[in-house]
């Protein structure tokens, strides 16, 4: 590493965050141009469009220009809508054309994560010819912009296999891209979804993937380092959904207090108004309650073991499905699966929960003379509570899928809400019939 | 793409989640060896592992050599303890040593990750020369295996800079390494936990990244497509956890009934016996509830709206410590966000609730004479219960952290069962605060 003499890399990266906007274009600029551009190129596109959008015109023509088509496109997905006419028009013509085609895909399918520049070549050309095409992209690239592989393509521009850089060099160089080439390319359609990208990276380990449209033809080429970072999002959309509230697309601590609050009340509001459902269905039991007040005071517990089980269902089901590990198809698979173990369950909390009334009874006698059969009265509540809780949130995500919703939504207090005024209608049902003629 | 003939390595893929692993071996068998080697390289560990244990010994040794010295540390891992001694005795001399060396680290940090074979150049080298390196190290190499960098050491084996390989090329041959390397090169700690290792590479796209002791000596390599792997793998983990059951640590249909029960029984008999709490804290409200059972009516209501408040921050808060965007020194930043937060959700849904009972005792007078007193209860307890859900729900994440725990612990059910009794405590305190000398 060089000494410090003046502003690195890494110094402007550690302060980066807490600057403002106009101080983040004003600090990168204090950079060596190298650095500067260096920087620039790591930033993610939402910072990359904020800076641009900072600097007077031309510097922003000459900024805007070291960047690859498809990094391009982003940044103007991220600029706002009244600035992305003008980022647009300081493109030269063929790049224009590239990024307005990369526009026309959606944000979240393979089309939009590809670059449309890569190295391609005929099968008879020979491995010094293809070494020639690295060479003259290299000199049009960044140092860090490194194309892995050339890929070989026949006169329709149908994918025929890849060559790798690394054996290409390493090759005889008369040898034809033909004999070179490996055949068996694990490639992605072009309106695959971000996330079936990123488990064909992760289940292949790929370091570069081509993408091919519906006739084998080849449109472009994602990378490694662009679906570390869908993975990440994905998964924060994911994890956000199933924390209960809408997705916050921003860093927690950067997201503006009203913004926040407003994506999270609405989702709040909306369990609140169905958890009503639980006033109601209690005031329909009012009688029960007022005859035998001790049934009130199994209520939280009941009906929270409904809500636990089935959240914990819901969202292994729901991860499983988001890797792929679960298709819609399987969802019989898993109700049945998931019936059993909430059976299970249920009989384990049941269990405990029966204990802790008869021995709690011995201590301290407040669940009067018919304890056994209050205590019976829980155990069967459980069970029942817990394995329709369970169910409901297996199969919840699965409808969920099925009617085109993201799965994510049936979060753990979407489900909790749900569960819960079926397990009162449980739990009272059970208790009249089990303590009708005793304490009722 | 070739024709069909026989199995090819994509039918093969598309089969092998559904056979057992005597099928495995055999079917890998049966594809052409260079098609197979390609689909071993592409499986995971564990099922690397898997098919490596079934083989015969002569091939085991044989397949388990195809492996880069990183991957092969990984199978060991994975595999069942008393095979690993053999794995290991498979190995030549010099990748045992590497290997052994590689096992030392937890599997967690980067070291763990990290490809201990680099191609090292010295600053003085020429182009030419560092190609050299390239080219012999590509003929040992299988085709996927791509390194995009060269690293560029000094007489310590301290880190310089590194040179693309498409840089390389495009030099001119007499060149030298220290005048082509780039020197503002983000590099990671040999103990950096495996998430950091992620965030970095999302944060600055990298292909590539040298990991370097606390001297800056260079110790190896990670790659993009290690790290989307573990960032999959981190995020499904916590995503386990936030649902309220331990991690599975293997694919959800893939996991054994009994294992699964057990790991999920365990987490739900926990948060059971704190839920047993509201049963005591009911008990302890038995009197009011006995006077006025208006009051049993709005309880789970009243504690769920605690439960999902909370969950929603804590879920908010461990995703934002996940992805580095806050840390433990940010705490007190976020309690306050989360307070003000808390009081403006609170005071919405208080809102809600008061104007529900209200209405409702327009339509249907079930709420006694007294309804107006109801309907402010409901709206005291709920600005104070969604407020202390949020205020508990981001505070217990930084309180696991602090003392060494995953905060992906603090659950949602976790936060629902901790903040359920206090939203009692809140909402019959409020009730005996409004409601004495009317109802109660």
């Amino acid at each position: 590493m060089p000494k410090k003499k003046g502003l690195t890399y890494l110094d402007v990266a550690e302060s980066w965050p807490r600057l403002t906007t106009a101080d983040r274009a004003r600090r990168l600029k204090q950079l060596p141009p190298e650095a500067a551009h260096e920087f620039f190129f790591d930033l993610s596109a939402a910072d990359q469009a904020e800076v641009l959008v900072m600097l007077p015109p031309a510097e922003r023509r000459l900024w805007i220009r070291l960047l690859a088509p498809d990094d391009v496109a982003d940044v103007i997905q991220a600029a706002p809508s009244d600035q992305r006419g003008g980022l647009l028009a300081l493109l030269d013509e063929p790049t224009r054309a590239e990024v307005t085609a990369l526009l026309a895909y959606s944000e979240d399918e393979a089309g939009g994560l590809m670059n449309p520049r890569y190295i391609r070549v005929r099968p008879d050309m020979t491995a010094a010819e293809a070494l020639g095409y690295f060479r003259r992209q290299a000199q049009e690239r960044s140092g860090r912009d490194t194309p892995a592989f050339a890929y070989v393509l026949d006169v329709d521009g149908k994918l025929l296999g890849q060559v790798s850089l690394t054996r290409l060099i390493a090759a005889d160089h008369a040898e034809s891209a033909a004999r070179l080439m490996q055949t068996d390319v694990v490639t992605i359609p072009e309106a695959a979804d971000q996330e079936e990208v990123a488990h064909l990276f992760a289940e292949h380990s790929l370091v570069a993937a081509p993408v091919v449209d519906d006739k084998g033809r080849m449109k472009g080429v994602v990378t490694a380092d662009d679906v570390v970072a869908v993975v990440e999002e994905e998964a924060t959309e994911d994890i956000q959904k199933l924390g209960g509230s809408a997705a916050l697309d921003a860093p927690y601590l950067k997201t503006a207090f009203h913004r926040m609050v407003r994506k999270r009340a609405g989702w709040l509001s909306a369990l609140f108004l169905g958890e009503m459902l639980t006033a109601t269905a209690m005031a329909f039991f009012e009688e029960e309650i007022a005859r035998a007040v001790v049934l009130a005071l199994f209520v939280p517990l009941i009906i929270s073991s409904g809500g636990n089980s089935g959240s914990q269902a819901s969202t292994l089901v729901i991860r499983a499905m988001a890797l792929g590990e679960v298709r819609l198809r399987d969802w019989w698979r898993v109700i049945r699966r998931e019936l059993a173990a909430g059976l299970v369950l249920g009989g384990v909390l049941g269990s405990i929960g029966f204990l802790r009334i008869v021995l709690w009874q011995m201590v301290s006698p407040i669940y009067g003379q018919h304890y056994m059969l209050v205590a019976a009265t829980v155990f069967c509540s459980l069970i029942g509570v817990v394995t329709f809780g369970t169910f409901a949130g297996s199969l919840l995500p699965f409808i969920l899928r099925r009617l085109g919703f993201d799965p994510a939504s049936a979060s753990a207090p979407f489900v909790a809400t749900l569960v819960d005024v079926t397990g009162l209608v449980i739990y009272f049902t059970a208790a009249s019939l089990i303590l009708r003629g005793t304490v009722l």
